[in-house]
Order: C-alpha cells, then structure tokens, then sequence
C-alpha cells in the first residue's frame, strides 16, 4: 500500500471516514475479542462442538458486520472524495475497494 | 428503485457501466445457464452427489464473478459519476450500492 | 473420483440419497436456469446494475439451498451407511464430503 | 441442546471429537484473539480502511478454517458413533450437523 497515494485521496486531516465512527469499532472489536475467549473457554471446557461452531458463526457475522459498515464509510468519504478530486486517484481508489469487497465476498 | 433517482445518477444516455462489456456478461452468464442444465443433466442419470456439489461450488464462485466485475463497473461509472454531480444522488448511489455488497457478502 | 470406492459406501442399488426427491432437485434446478436467462434478458434490455445485483444474489442463495439439502441427505445416506459399514470407507466418506463443506463455506 | 441426547451420540468418557487436538484449537483461537486486538490497535492509530479490511478478511478465513476443522472432527467421531448405534441418535446428529453447516455456509 503506497501511503502517498492513499493520503492524497483521503487525507490524513480531514480524517479517515470511519473516525467518526472511531470509538463504536472499537467497541465492537473488543466485543469480538470477547468472543474469540469465549470460544478458546469453551474449547477447555470441552463444550459440545455444535454449540461451539453456532458461537464460530454467530463470531463471523459480527465480524463481516464491522466490514460492511467500514466498507461504506470508506466509500461515502474517501471514494467520493477521490472521485470529486478527479484524475487517476478515483480509479485507484475504486480497483482498491474493489478487491477489498471481492476478498470479503470470498472469504 | 426510483427510475428517476438513478436515471439522474447514471444517465441512460451515457450508458450504465456494464454496458461497455455487454457481450462479455451475456456470454458468462449463457455459460452459468449451461451450468444449471449440466447440474439437471447430473441429477437426472443419477450421478455421485459430491460431484454435483463440486459443479455447484463452481457454479457459485461463477456468479459470484460477475457480480463482482459489474459492481467494480457500476462503483467507478455510476458512483464517481454521482460523487462528482454532487447533492444527495451520491449519499443515495453509496447506500445502495452499501446494500447490494451486503446482500452479495451475506449470500 | 473412484467409481468404485463410493459404490460400495453408498450402493447405486439403493440408491443415492438425494434420488428419493431427485423430481423436487430438477424442479429447483430448472428454476435456477430460468433465474439465468432472466439475468441475461436484464443485461440486454440494460437494466439497472443494482436490480441484476439482487437477482445474482438471489440465484446464489437458490443454489446455496440445493446444496445444503443435498449434502444433509448425503450425509443421512451415504455416509451413515458407509459408517455403519464400517472400515476405511466411512474415512473416505467423512474426507470427501468435508471437502465439498470446505468448499462450499469457501464460495 | 438437550445434554443427554447428544451425550449418547457422542459419550463424555470418549471425548468429543475435537479433543484430540484441543491445545491446537486453543492455539488457534488465541492466535484469532490476537488478531481481534491487532484491530483495535489499526482502529486506535487511524490506519487506512483497506489495510484494516484486508485483516478482517484474513481474521475470518482462520475462524473459517478453525470451524471446518472442528465439523470434520465431529463427523468423523459424534456422527460416525451415532451412525453405528443406529436409532434415532443418527438422525438428530446428522440434522444437528447439517444445519450448523448451512450456519457456517451463510455467514
């Protein structure tokens, strides 16, 4: 990742779009995390593997949750703004986003 | 869908994004309607399940392709051209395609 | 695939488990292809990107479906049967039937 | 989940499936745990959106990868077992499974 060329698209001053949202991921990674040692607690308490695989799923979905709304943000605020600013920076942007959804979608 | 909504952001007579690689989708998507009678043809002489299954997974990942390669067309056609317009239609083509790479993650 | 080695887990005789509702399969196969050839209509009448997004996802969803059905009454027949059989095929099995997990959690 | 169901599927005294691997599980999850709180800390010092989706992507194909490990275990140990005492049990385990599947595959 060149960081001049992702700054001068979404620059570092007027902030990353998922700042305003700043402290709500974080709560919901540390949420996450919680998950992850409720999981690692199950495991040593030899739960049954159904209940444990429902905890699994019910831990990605929270996961690609936090995926979907930083994906949009990125998009309403550096996106928009590249493409505002014109030149080669919107299509760079956009290929980036792009591959960034393609990953989502296939993992 | 408002017609008019998305008329104003991705003019007809400017073309949707897609369109400049039509006979590129038609022909995919002839190949995946190929696949669905492949998968008929299998069940119908009865052949292994795993083996269907494996042509479904392909079929998959088959679909899953072109709905991110219209997405990539339709985020640096449509969406740039709405960012750039300015006004709401941006915040409207943002949410919407928001929503189509939801349903696409979630699918 | 060895002809052989799944036949005798799952014995052509009695039948592959999806063939009891082989008619419901075909029926909701076809359906599929017909979703197909509705995408390709969309693309030539150059609809809006966004409505053949939620069709793609649809379709997807439709296919996920067969799958999953499949797989329950492979794992109900030809693998109980291949358990119940006992020796090296019921590992066969298992292997062969979590790879088509694995790949269709990965699609 | 009733305990004695799947109890006498799947009996305590001989370990559920996954046990045999347990510290590689819990090494597994840790390791997921970590990559929760590297998150938190791209989240903190305001890192690029697309670096940060690129790790959620790669935090859930491990919890992906930790959930298809586990389902083959309890394949291969709880259903196979429930398999071979026949009755009912078989048939609880294998809807039981099948619908974690479609769980882990929709997410």
């Amino acid at each position: 990742m060149d960081q001049l060329s992702h700054e001068s698209g979404c620059h570092h001053e007027s902030g990353h779009g998922y700042l305003d949202h700043k402290d709500e991921y974080l709560r919901r990674l540390k949420r996450i995390e919680g998950q992850a040692r409720g999981l690692q607690r199950m495991v040593d308490e030899e739960q049954y593997c159904i209940d444990i695989l429902t905890q699994v799923s019910a831990m990605t979905k929270a996961l690609e949750s936090v995926a979907l709304a930083m994906l949009e943000e990125h998009l309403s605020h550096c996106v928009v703004r590249a493409a505002r600013a014109g030149g080669e920076e919107a299509d760079t942007k956009i290929k980036e986003a792009s591959e960034a959804i393609a990953r989502l979608v296939r993992s």
